[in-house]
């Protein structure tokens, strides 16, 4: 079996990341190329001993970086304004793409990509919402189905409006309202930006969710997830830990909190990678839609608009805005 | 020294427990009657030897009751249409007043309650907003004003808007949005009523408070309460416990919840009393001011207009409702 | 209904705190006196508001405050040596007795004192197991005797050889070793003394309960028992509270302990003393047969011979030590 | 760069996952070989796609497998009786080789491997502790060495000798006395084995380790691990999770366990898994001695011992026992 050949462009700290995964825990992948345009990421990039050591190839062009020999596919991981055009060109020369999220803040650039995606059946295209591969939220996803219905939706964390589709079976949305607070951040102001904000989404057919996202979490990584049931309800991650470890000491009991996104959910990007990469070789479905990511963008929208006006977004039932 | 004569007016759930509490937990006071319309609860009260032993008498006419010799204190815990102008007939006697909340559910009548109370400065009045005198909402408390500000109140419960007063410093509240859905109790749709609810509150200064209300859970009386601070948060009773015991069986690990309110803060309702009956007899200041109760209804009241009407609630620097 | 006139024996921290709870939280019961020798002990409740609110006399002698008339109970806190004579002295004056445990350290004179205590039935006499009222253990034992049968007992922490009598069913000693360790407290050296011991006493029938006990804990007071069952396990405190708040700053998350034996068990020696007045008020049989304390104190000294000998300790079937 | 050839012998279960964990987790290692002499295995092996995928060749003898072109290590995996003679063979051959614990159940031959390791020093030979690849653990290591000293330590579970000599930092044992039942395996009587046993270890310069070892655990693997230190206590996985969801249902809060070893420690293995090869493919020094094995078998005899005679079992200062 021939392993299948990965450049990831971006060499941030996911992209970083994404290299690690795809080389320590994704058997039938070789990553075999990095893109950057960063002269430091570059420089580190060209020095690394372990990238040497696994043959992998630094590009500082993307599309130079398109035409490596024998590249099967792209990881994504730049900034979000060359997410659409980067996700377009590589679909052009029939390489499967994972793009990271959002495909574009622009939705008509995201709904180009869905087009060119579907215009290249053979090609595998998927935005990278990873909470989905993660053991927790499949595991709760499992407990619900077995559920009769499900009323309430509640999530104290960012993007996460992905999840209370999933979890409430693809509701259409009706309206929402969103509140914000600016405390930590006074360079944001001139943005109307805030850092920390409350959103209620009132979907179709009495489902609600809610949302509470920060910029600022003192403790470290915190994102915890409740789903109210006719039965009962379930709760994710609401006592975050960096381990099992507990340490009793004259100032009570504590417990440390995984410090990033990463060590919460580096086990779901490396289930995400795997069940990509055996799609691509298999020629499988791929495990999420492109178009779930469409979704999500227009209630984050309509959640923006109402923060900025302080008004009701209402959306028809098409999931087109009213106002 | 003289204990404090009390009658308690009410025998249902919480009525009983109220005599229970005092008679239990309050060596200051003694409870002298009870008073109740309800002819199932003066036959249990009438042979009840519990009542007996501690020479408790039973009233079926509250006026009657006033009258009972050496009273010095009513705590009325009757339905809720009644609240006002009982403690309206007992502060007019010169007699201490425990009211349970609200006061009443018509705002002008329960300002005039807070009227009585202010011409009849020897009386004690109070509305029992007995979350006060939780220890673990106490010890929250501390640590809240041990800290600089405090950015966002989240609490995931019924009957908590006193708690963000009480938490973000008597905030002026801006504006509000709520909704909700019928999942369980078909009955209530005729009332335009909903049984599981979402609501928002913005106020005044950057403070943001939500609020997730149900009528229904299965696991027993869950009231959590996140508080969101500069350097990190507070969370109380995010994982409700019966007691200390956890069971490991072949389901995995499990404990066991508190059935009810009761449980959960029966030490809460001692206290309270405890705090309120030495107010009366060493004629020290109440713990709880009546006015907090006229703001948390007039918060209620806008956020029910909001589910009610789907519209932003919009309030004014002086509280008032502006639609 | 008269109540039950007591007088408390020992003011050191927990005398006064028997004063506490059987003035606030047993209603059936009126604390008449204390008594104590020690002179800032009787000068500090000589000039207690309290104690004269509630009519409380001072003694500084014993045998004149058994004599205090229509004294009806002793609650016996003093220190050990004293706990035999001063029952024993009770009891010959028929006056009820709640003397805290152990009995004695001398054998010989703790049988004495349930002797006496067979020869006057209408006197009651318990000695002190307060854990045996606790909610959780209560919980646990209920929990246990729905199981088929138990297989191993453990327990970390002082003061327990009672609860393995109470959840493994009296079962009858075998063996026993001790190891312990002197790591905080020098001055123990010389009394052949240690201040972290654990011990394991294997009872006929294939039962086992092994026991940690140390006198030093930093975090605060932190008693926890683990029941292992044919079908899983049961958990007791494992994880200590102080209250339901959680703080998570930069540190991670934290909880405090309660810091010591007396906020664990309050409620504990509340339901204590409510169940012995009215075991004493209505001549019903007392919670606890002083027996058990018998059978306590057996099994302790054969744990501190193996501990100071270093050899295994066996026990013949009727309970006597065999070297 | 070129991967170290690995062949893993024995298919059971922890081989399985051996080949699973060099495969998906070991991106510098290559699984080349399996050698089972189980019928059942060597058709699962030869019929695996997966085996095949990553050209894994399938052998019968364990010789042979030796010989096979290009082998850098192995991996013994097969049941304790062979352990040592397997481990010589390849040591002979100049073959890296990792093996499970114990080297052997009869000292004087696992002190033959540990002989011969030392004859061939460009030979790597490790024994699998796999805790101490764990990341609670190691984050427990560290904050033990940050603390003054240790007194006790507190192990729950079995394999855990091993635990308490890191922990304690190497003490030489003293004493020891272990008491074991039969409770859910009638068959083991006539072994004279027991499934649930505790045992106490005594050190030289006064610190103790005792163990709670069973068989049969209903909830799932259950292995925690308690360490007192002067300043507090450190606690490992107290109470364990199957992932970050919890259920409240009627029944109360429920989480799920982990089932078994594995699940605790998949990504100790892999983490193990990952040490090793590098320490053979950079020639540095392996992670773990194979001297600690040596020490762990005789104290796991002198607690066996002990069992079987009920005695207490006494160990010189050079750790050799004197009864």
């Amino acid at each position: 079996m021939e392993p299948l050949n990965i450049a990831v462009v971006g060499l941030g700290r996911m992209g970083k990341r994404h290299v690690h995964t795809l080389v320590y825990r994704v058997p039938r992948a070789r990553v075999v190329a990095v893109c950057t345009t960063d002269k430091n990421e570059i420089e580190w990039a060209t020095n690394n001993e372990e990238y040497k050591d696994f043959g992998i190839q630094v590009y500082s062009n993307y599309d130079e970086m398109l035409g490596h020999r024998g590249l099967h596919a792209v990881w994504i991981s730049t900034s979000t304004d060359v997410h659409a055009s980067q996700s377009l060109a590589a679909i052009a020369k029939g390489i499967h793409t994972l793009c990271e999220k959002p495909l574009s803040t622009d939705l008509a650039e995201a709904q180009y990509v869905v087009e060119a995606a579907k215009c290249n059946p053979s090609v595998k295209v998927m935005a990278g919402f990873s909470r989905r591969f993660d053991a927790s939220y499949r595991d709760a996803a499992e407990k619900i189905y077995q559920q009769e219905a499900i009323g309430i939706f509640v999530d104290c964390a960012i993007h996460n409006i992905d999840l209370s589709l999933w979890y409430l079976g693809n509701p259409v949305p009706k309206a929402c309202w969103a509140a914000g607070t600016l405390q930590h951040h006074p360079e944001l102001k001139d943005l109307s930006d805030v850092d920390n904000v409350v959103g209620v989404v009132e979907f179709r057919g009495g489902k609600i969710a809610y949302f509470y996202c920060s910029r600022t979490q003192a403790h470290g990584h915190d994102v915890s997830t409740e789903i109210t049931e006719t039965n009962g309800k379930l709760m994710v991650n609401v006592i975050p830990n960096q381990n099992n470890v507990v340490l009793a000491d004259k100032l009570g009991m504590k417990h440390e909190v995984q410090p990033e996104y990463w060590q919460r959910f580096e086990d779901a990007f490396a289930l995400e990678a795997n069940e990509i990469v055996e799609a691509i070789v298999k020629n499988k479905e791929l495990p999420l839609s492109l178009g779930t990511g469409i979704t999500v963008m227009k209630i984050g929208q309509a959640l923006q608009q109402a923060l900025l006006t302080g008004e009701v977004t209402r959306v028809n039932e098409s999931g087109e805005r009213l106002n």
